[in-house]
């Protein structure tokens, strides 16, 4: 029984993702790091991408997730929505994890065979 | 706010996923038609790929999901796991429609812009 839930919450705007597991790890970063740059490198990602995906997000919401200096590069930090975006998507991903636990979960969980398919 | 979401459970054994969303609506196609061909045809995928996807489900669980006579296309069903795993998934969908009407999806969906990015 090696199995394991993948559980994922995305919020689309039309046909933009405005909030998904990526662009919240995003948020943190820069909320961590202060900056666009060194949060893309911190998860691995080209400072082009993660400017992209600050854009979309900017986009997506009523008023800006992240308020940068010059682009980014030289700092950036969340906004008051952005910070609030983000605590309301990790509410989300608790919940989620919630239901792992119930008992569906765990009776389809128990159902797996002992070894995965090869 | 065109806002929409989308929420997602997936139970991986090892590499391969055991039960999701497409796994369950072919559960469901085949258990309604009675056979694999006419399940895929009505989910709009191949005969191969539909018994792929089988194939890869009963390998996963401790006992087989779907029970089939010559291969499939004489005929197919749910075998009793098949239709429980099928419920459990069904309830965790519904689970996560709750979420959405939880008080962090709401407030999210409201912090979204009037209008989708282009």
């Amino acid at each position: 029984m090696a199995g394991r839930f993948k559980l994922k919450a995305q919020l689309y705007s039309g046909d933009a993702i405005a909030i998904g597991p990526g662009k919240a790890d995003l948020l943190g970063a820069i909320d961590e790091t202060g900056s666009i740059s060194a949060a893309a490198r911190k998860l691995g990602m080209s400072y082009r991408r993660g400017w992209l995906l600050v854009d979309t997000m900017n986009r997506c919401w009523s008023t800006p997730l992240v308020e940068t200096v010059v682009g980014g590069r030289k700092g950036a930090a969340l906004s008051d929505l952005g910070r609030q975006v983000l605590a309301d998507y990790r509410a989300l991903e608790e919940q989620l994890t919630e239901i792992e636990k119930g008992s569906a979960a765990v009776r389809l969980r128990k159902a797996l065979g002992a070894t995965p398919p090869t």
